[in-house]
C-alpha cells in the first residue's frame, strides 16, 4: 500500500477494497463485518436503542485521546445515556487526500482497542476520501445500537428535591484539546475520554429512580443542564463549591480564558434522581473508576423555573446560561 | 436565524439548538425524534440489518437529486440489499462554515421527501460546523436499520448457470454527477437517485432462489461483479449487448472518456438468481417504476473462474476489471 492516502482510496475500486481488507478489517474483526455486504446483519432483540455522531476533533491526537477513541466512546456514552446495552457500532470515515497511512492505523487501533474495552463491535463501515482542502485529515462518524434496558422516564419524571449527580471532574477534554491545539504545556491534563456504559449499567441496576442521563459533551455540564431546564416547571440549583474541577484544568481554564463548566467532557455523565436515593448511587458510582470523583452538585427547585442557579462561595446566586457562541470549534 | 452557517451553529449551545429546532426536527417529524436525546429509543424485533454511509458528491445538487435525496436513498438501498425492511435512518451533518442557510434547508427538505417517499424514519441526528476550508459546503452521513425478513444466502449459493440482473439501465447517476460538475449541458441525463425497497420486498416475496442483491454504486456495475466473481470457483460472464445504458448517457461518457459500466449508480441493484426463476423476477421487476429496464445481462460460468468476461457485440471476449483509480471522485 501507498503511504500515504490518495484519492484513488476512495474510489470503490482496488484501492478502497484494500484499504477496507487490510487496514480496517483486521482492527474490528468479528463476524458481521467479515461478510462485506451493504449492511451487517446483527441479532435484534428487544427495544433499541440508535445514535450517531460525526467527530471532527482537531488535533487527531491528544493526551488520553485521539478521534479514534473519542469516536467509539462518544456513540457507545450516547447510547448508554438512553438506557441501553450499547451493542453494536458503524464507523464511516472522511478521509482527506494526503493523510498518512501511518496516521489512519493509529486511529484505526484506538477505535479497536477503545471498542473491545467497551465490549461492542464495529460490524459496518464506509470509507470515503475527498481531495486536499476539503477536509482535514480526517472525520469519523460512528453510529451505535443498543438493546433497550432499562427505560428511563425522562424530563417529565423530574421533581422538585430531586439530587443532581455528576460523575467525575468536569472540563478535561475541552482544556486538553485546546492545550493541544495551542501547542502549550499540557501538565497533568488529560482528555477524560471514556467509555461509560459500565458506569449506567451499574447505576441503572442499583437505583429505580433516576430520571435522566446525559453526558454533558460540548457545551459542557452548563449547557446540559440548561438544556434539562428549559421550559419546565422546575429549575436546577447548583453548588459551585461542589462541583469537582481539577485544579490544573482550572488554572488552564484561567489562562486560556475558558470556563470548565462549558467545556466539553467525553467520559462523563449528570444524573437526576430522587434525592433519597442520592447518597447510595454515589456509593455505586465511586467504586468504579468512571466514577470515583462522583458528587452530588446540586438539587432541583422549584423556583426559578427553566433557569440553572449558581451558588457561589460567597453566598450569591447567579444565572448560567447556555453556551451562546462558539467558545471551542472541532472539540470533539 | 442568521443567513449563513457560523461556527456558533456547531458549538453545543443556542445556535445548535435553534439550528435542530427549527430547521431539522421539523422536517423529519416523528415521536422517536421529539425527545432529542443522546439517541433515539426505536422498537426492537427480529434480526437486524444495520448500515452507514458518508455522501460526499460534489455538486450538492445535480439532474435527478442532491445530496439529500442521496443520504437517504444510499442508507435505504444499503439496508434493502442485506433483504431486510429499511426502518429507521439517523442523519449527522458536518457543515462548512459559511453554508448559506436556504442550501441547508433546501437539502433537508429533500432528505425529509425521500424519507417519507421510502417509508423511513429519521430518529436521531448530529450536527458539526468546521471551519471555512475544511469541508465543501455539507458532507451528510446516514447510517440504517432494518428489520431482517428474507435472509440472502450470499455468494456460497451461487452455481454455474445462475442468471445475473440488473434492474435497469446503468451509469446514469456517475454521468449526471460529472456533467454537473463539469459545467456542461446536461441533455436528458439525470442522476437515477432513487429508493429500491419496494423493489426489493417485491422481488424477494416473489422469488426464493435470489442468492445475492447489491446495488452498484461507486465503481459501478464491473466492479460490484468484479466483488462477486472475486476469489469463488465461479466467473461471470456479460452479455455486452444485453446491458441497458441510455443513449445520452453513452454519448456523454464517449465525450467525458468515462465507461458506462464503471459510473456510478444510485437506483440500480444487481441480481443472482436461479436460471429457471430468471424470467418470472424480471416481469415482477418490470412490473415497477424502479425496475421498468431490468434486464438479464449474463450468467454465472464454470469456466473463468474469479473473473467478469464480457462477450461482446462482436463475437470477441474480454476481462472486465475492477476499477483501479478514482475515475470519478465525490459522485456519492
Amino acid at each position: 500500500m501507498d503511504e500515504i492516502i490518495t484519492l484513488d482510496y476512495g474510489s470503490g475500486g482496488k484501492k478502497t477494497s484494500r484499504l477496507i481488507e487490510k487496514l480496517i478489517v483486521p482492527r474490528f474483526a468479528n463476524e458481521a463485518l467479515k461478510s462485506l455486504g451493504d449492511g451487517a446483519v446483527i441479532p435484534g432483540g428487544e427495544e433499541l436503542a440508535f445514535s450517531t455522531d460525526s467527530f471532527v476533533v482537531d488535533p487527531l491526537f491528544f493526551p488520553g485521546g485521539s478521534i479514534g477513541k473519542l469516536a467509539v466512546c462518544g456513540t457507545v456514552n450516547d447510547v448508554a445515556m438512553c438506557g441501553a446495552v450499547p451493542m453494536y457500532l458503524s464507523c464511516s470515515l472522511i478521509i482527506e487526500e494526503g493523510l498518512p497511512l501511518e496516521m489512519l492505523e493509529r486511529v484505526l487501533d484506538a477505535m479497536g482497542k477503545a471498542a473491545a474495552d467497551a465490549g461492542v463491535q464495529i460490524v459496518t463501515g464506509d470509507t470515503k476520501v475527498v481531495e486536499r482542502g476539503r477536509g482535514d485529515k480526517l472525520y469519523i462518524n460512528t453510529s451505535g445500537i443498543g438493546r433497550m434496558k432499562h427505560r428511563l422516564p425522562g424530563l417529565t419524571a423530574v421533581k422538585p428535591g430531586d439530587a443532581v449527580l455528576v460523575s467525575g471532574a468536569v472540563g478535561d477534554h475541552g482544556t486538553a484539546v485546546m492545550l493541544a491545539r495551542s501547542g502549550m504545556m499540557q501538565g497533568d491534563i488529560r482528555s477524560d475520554c471514556a467509555a461509560l456504559n459500565r458506569l449506567t449499567e451499574a447505576m441503572l441496576s442499583h437505583c429505580g429512580s433516576i430520571r435522566i442521563l446525559r453526558d454533558p459533551t460540548r457545551g459542557g455540564l452548563a449547557t446540559t443542564l440548561n438544556e434539562f431546564a428549559e421550559g419546565q416547571p422546575f429549575g436546577i440549583e447548583l453548588d459551585e463549591q461542589a462541583i469537582p474541577v481539577h485544579d490544573a484544568v482550572r488554572a488552564a481554564c484561567g489562562m486560556l480564558g475558558l470556563e470548565p463548566l462549558y467545556c466539553a467532557n467525553e467520559g462523563k455523565l449528570v444524573c437526576l434522581c430522587a434525592p433519597e436515593d442520592a447518597e447510595g448511587l454515589l456509593a455505586v458510582m465511586r467504586a468504579l473508576p468512571e466514577g470515583a470523583e462522583a458528587a452530588v452538585i446540586g438539587r432541583v427547585t422549584q423556583e426559578a423555573a427553566g433557569k440553572v442557579v449558581m451558588r457561589t462561595g460567597l453566598g450569591g446566586r447567579r444565572i448560567l446560561q447556555k453556551l451562546a457562541g462558539a467558545q471551542l470549534p472541532r472539540i470533539c
